[in-house]
């Protein structure tokens, strides 16, 4: 019998053991997107330098989470096709996934109508999101059904995505 | 011939001219949100007292905006079971759709793994969420496809929903 084939060696493997392989998949492709002068010119920044960056999964259209990006951060997330942000408790760039591998792949990034909030719809690697092993960072909900995880609106019906065990923050 | 039986009179019916008749869906159900005081005290706002919230489609996934609340009009939005924000720019309580009929029937509303952000999940009435009249206000993008309607992850290749003429901002 032939192994099913990974996308990478054992480093890539590393959260197998969690029960989902998150390395199945096929690998994105990291694509950079030339944003027009015009378009960044769009972007209107808080009195911090910072704009928030709603993320968004592409495949399941579940929000996984908010974050923000400074102009530094924005064009390095543009140019590199992942997601990175500014860390504010940090205090630093923040690339998603660098120590975890729940890289952020985007497929497309947007900006709103006054410019003062973006989205990126994302190919997320590994479990998920969120730090504390969520998919979405939104699995809490008010009212009586409490913790559950994001919904996944027009998807109703399909299996939830398994919960991991906690991962290693960002 | 029968006509198309509509849910409202002609008040109800006063987008039907725009070409797309928003009340030939059900009626939304508006149900009130029992938060408990122990979810309420997990939601963190900034030092304006205000925290963002995301709002989703609960059909089609789109992502149609973000704007803030601040306690009062998060409890306004729970307990009357649509959109209420705060205005920054008017510095006043905006009950979403008041003006231009687009009211958002909130189907269940979420909180983050550090409380600083909100997500809810609507129904949105009307031609959309955006007071350009787009559906999404993340109509624009980066990159070489420019002015596009938001993704709708997760359910590609369904046709676009039309865009219509822009209506009275809220």
């Amino acid at each position: 019998m032939v192994a099913p084939q990974r996308s990478g060696g054992a480093e890539r493997c590393r959260f197998g053991a969690r029960g989902r392989p998150p390395y199945d998949d096929p690998v994105p492709v990291v694509a950079p997107i030339d944003a027009t002068d015009e378009q960044l010119a769009q972007v209107r920044y808080d009195e911090n330098g910072l704009v928030p960056a709603i993320v968004q999964d592409a495949t399941t259209g579940q929000v996984l989470m908010m974050a923000y990006m400074n102009a530094e951060t924005l064009g390095l997330t543009l140019a590199e096709g992942r997601t990175v942000f500014w860390s504010r408790s940090r205090r630093e760039v923040w690339r998603k996934g660098e120590t975890s591998g729940e890289v952020q792949t985007v497929r497309s990034a947007h900006y709103d109508c006054d410019g003062d909030t973006l989205l990126f719809v994302v190919d997320q690697a590994g479990n998920g999101a969120c730090h504390t092993g969520a998919v979405s960072c939104f699995f809490r909900s008010f009212g009586a059904d409490g913790d559950v995880d994001a919904p996944r609106p027009g998807l109703a019906g399909e299996p939830p995505v398994p919960e991991a065990a906690p991962s290693a923050d960002d």
